[in-house]
C-alpha cells in the first residue's frame, strides 16, 4: 500500500514553513480506509486492549474503527469545555502558548489496557500528555498506533517503551 | 438494547434549560458500540452508499465505523480553517450567531451516493445544512443515521424525504 501516493502534500498549511500531510484522500477511498484500520489494528489483536484513546479531532475518525476490531471501547480525549464531566485533565505546551486535553470520569480506570490512536505523531506533544494522563490513573499502557510519522522531530524517543506503530513516515 | 440506560442525561449542560444526552458511556462500552455502529448501518446495507458524511466532532466518532461496514469512504465536514483545499461551503443559523461546515475538494461527487451520519438530531441545524451541500454537488442523499432523536424540536420534518433512522428518541 503506497499510502505516500494517496496522502496529499500541502506546502505552507496551516502556516508558512509547515508542510501539512493531508489525510483527506485516504479517509476518502473505502480499499485505503480499511487497509489502513487493518494495518494500525494488526499489531495489538493479542494485547488485551480494553480502551482506545484518540485526541479530538481527526484522532476520532480512527478510535472507534479500531476500538471495535480490537473489540474496546472507545475514549475521546476533548478540549475544554466539551465534557459535561471531566474526570481527568492534562496540560501540554504548544509552540506559543498551553492546550489542555481532558476525558470523562470512569472512562478510562485502573485495570484498563490502553492503546493510544491518532492519525499523526509529530512533535508529540499531545501523545505525550496522553501517555500522563494513563499513568496518573493507573491504568496500563499497551501501545501507540498512528497513520503518519515524522521521524526527524524525534517524538518517538519520548513516548512510553512500549509498541509505537506508525503506516507511513516522511521525515519532515 | 436499553440505550437509555447507558446515556446519562447531563441536565442543565452545556448552560441553563438544556438537558445533554452523554453518549459517553455507550462510546466507552464495546458491546454497547458494536451493537448501535450494526443498527446504524443496517437500514443501509443495500442502499449502494458510497460516501458517508458526518459532521465535527462527535460524527467522527461514527462515521468511519458506518462507512467500513457499508464499504465507503468517509468524508468529515469541517468547521472553518481545518481544511488546507475546501471544495464546498455551507452556512446555517445558531441560536445566536451563525456557523459553517466545509468539506475537501472532491470528497463527494456527481454520482456519490452520500449517507448522513451523527450523534444527534436535535434542531438538525447541521444535518439540513450538509443536505444542502450534498444537492449543490448533485450528488444523491440516501439517508441520515443519528443515534439519538430530540423529537419534539420535529427537525425529521424539515430534513430531505429520504430514511432517516435514529436508535432512541426523546422527547426533548
Amino acid at each position: 500500500m503506497e499510502l505516500k501516493k494517496i496522502i496529499t502534500v500541502r506546502e505552507n498549511w496551516p502556516k508558512p514553513g509547515i508542510s501539512f500531510k493531508d489525510i483527506t484522500p485516504l479517509l476518502n477511498d473505502y480499499d485505503t480506509l480499511e487497509k489502513v484500520v487493518t494495518v494500525m489494528t494488526s499489531q495489538f489483536v493479542n494485547s488485551g486492549v480494553t480502551k482506545v484513546l484518540c485526541p479530538e479531532s481527526r484522532g476520532f475518525f480512527f478510535g472507534t474503527a479500531v476500538a471495535l476490531r480490537l473489540k474496546a471501547g472507545v475514549v475521546g480525549a476533548r478540549k475544554p469545555g466539551k465534557l459535561p464531566f471531566v474526570g481527568s485533565s492534562v496540560e501540554y505546551d504548544l509552540e506559543y502558548g498551553k492546550n489542555v486535553l481532558q476525558i470523562a470520569k470512569d472512562t478510562i480506570k485502573k485495570d484498563d489496557r490502553v492503546l493510544i490512536v491518532d492519525d499523526l505523531l509529530a512533535t508529540g506533544g499531545s501523545a505525550i500528555a496522553l501517555t500522563k494522563l494513563v499513568k496518573e490513573i493507573g491504568a496500563t499502557l499497551v501501545g501507540y498506533s498512528f497513520v503518519i510519522e515524522l521521524t526527524s522531530l524525534k517524538a518517538r524517543e519520548k513516548l512510553d517503551k512500549v509498541e509505537i506503530h506508525s503506516l507511513v513516515k516522511y521525515e519532515i
